[in-house]
């Protein structure tokens, strides 16, 4: 379902059963899975790539460079690709600016990582499968599975089972009271 | 006035003499109070209650859960209603969202309660009347009323009146050098 | 280029080769100048003026009072210009709002100056030109030329090049291994 208000520049980079709802936009050239929900006014650059069963709530910001497996995406979310960005037109960023390799760092959001709102992601990092990481962080290095941080820099507060209950101990020891998923069955890979 | 830009889903749920600028959408079940104003790129989900003579400045999220009494909200502010957030549609979160109770915890912004810029409002807390939320904090728990706070998570660092001025002493205590409001006429309540 | 989805209140306000894209609002009585990129979502208000060759990314908002010279300013930024903010149309406020200079505090961005993404920029400020301020910042005091300030609040973490490289030493000592600038030729205004 494509909102009559939503802007998808090509239909074909959206798949099926997914929705876009209000005042956001994908442009030519992403890539957006099955059963997805883009929510109002978010943004998906061309280049980006996004999995199935991705929820993007609303005004989150999707660069190329940034690939998202099947995930959970808080509202507001931010992500980056340039760590040292420049306006393109300054003639001293031109040299930079002529080549992607330069300055594009790419960022990769694991399975089932849920980031919560208005979280910024710095650019070139690695969100572990199934981490989770606390509204208004600013993540500045990767994150490990099953791993919360908080924070700005963000920082390690402990573990979370893959059904987002916090766990008591280490993701690969730690059994969940709640779904009964047990640590010795979570992959650190 | 709904900008013919903006998108109200229900015109019912907008109170007399309240704006809603371009791009802001409200939707169905929504209920909005009158002499409001709901700025550009704004979102008022359904289920969310706001009060009268509220200023929701651009690009302010608001869900389900949400109560704002009669209130300014600043610009970018991002309410939050699940502390522990996975994509719906993972089959380790399918019994979670299977019933709100499980996952919704509910905020309320008493009157004359100020909240700066990008500030993220954690899940289930309560902003006392009056209080101001500074620029870009994250309040993870209550603010007491006629109270400042500031930081990521947010802390006390003082005392407002209900003018906004700030106080030299407790808001019970100091009267105002501004508006005159006396502190001995402050409610706790 | 005016994008068939964006809102420009008044074509005349927006310089030659000037962009402005989907869902983004440039209201009547702004200034923007020539060849400049206004990217979704973003909101410039009456009164905010921007300069010539100025990437504002997408979400930013701009208010009266704001000053924006030859930059690149991140996305997600958001601008301040009151510092004690309450819902205007409450009695206790009335005063206070009947007069700009009462509450109006404004604030410039330096020609060159990059904002990294969701960077809040408080209230009566200046950031100095090529200043360099990292993602996620709360910004509550002036910002030297060429500097780099993080955190929140933002504090001086070193020296970056016109071009946007980390520097060795104080940027009027520090020659530019990329660019080739010369810290003796950077000028401390």
């Amino acid at each position: 379902m494509i909102h009559p208000h939503a802007l998808v520049d090509d239909l074909t980079a959206i798949g099926p059963d997914t929705n876009v709802w209000a005042f956001a936009h994908v442009m030519k050239g992403a890539s957006v899975g099955s059963r997805c929900n883009i929510g109002d006014h978010a943004f998906v650059e061309s280049g980006a790539i996004i999995g199935n069963n991705v929820t993007v709530k609303n005004q989150v910001l999707i660069w190329e460079g940034i690939t998202i497996q099947d995930d959970f995406v808080g509202p507001g979310v931010v992500f980056t690709n340039d760590s040292q960005p420049r306006s393109p037109r300054m003639p001293q960023a031109e040299a930079r600016y002529a080549d992607r390799s330069n300055w594009l760092a790419a960022t990769v959001v694991e399975k089932g990582c849920s980031i919560g709102a208005r979280a910024v992601i710095c650019p070139g990092v690695r969100l572990g499968k199934y981490s989770m990481i606390g509204a208004g962080s600013i993540v500045t290095k990767d994150v490990k599975p099953y791993t919360l941080v908080v924070g700005g820099p963000a920082s390690e507060r402990g573990y979370v089972c893959s059904c987002g209950q916090r766990l008591s101990g280490h993701y690969q020891d730690a059994d969940c009271g709640v779904c009964g998923e047990r640590g010795a069955d979570r992959d650190a890979e």
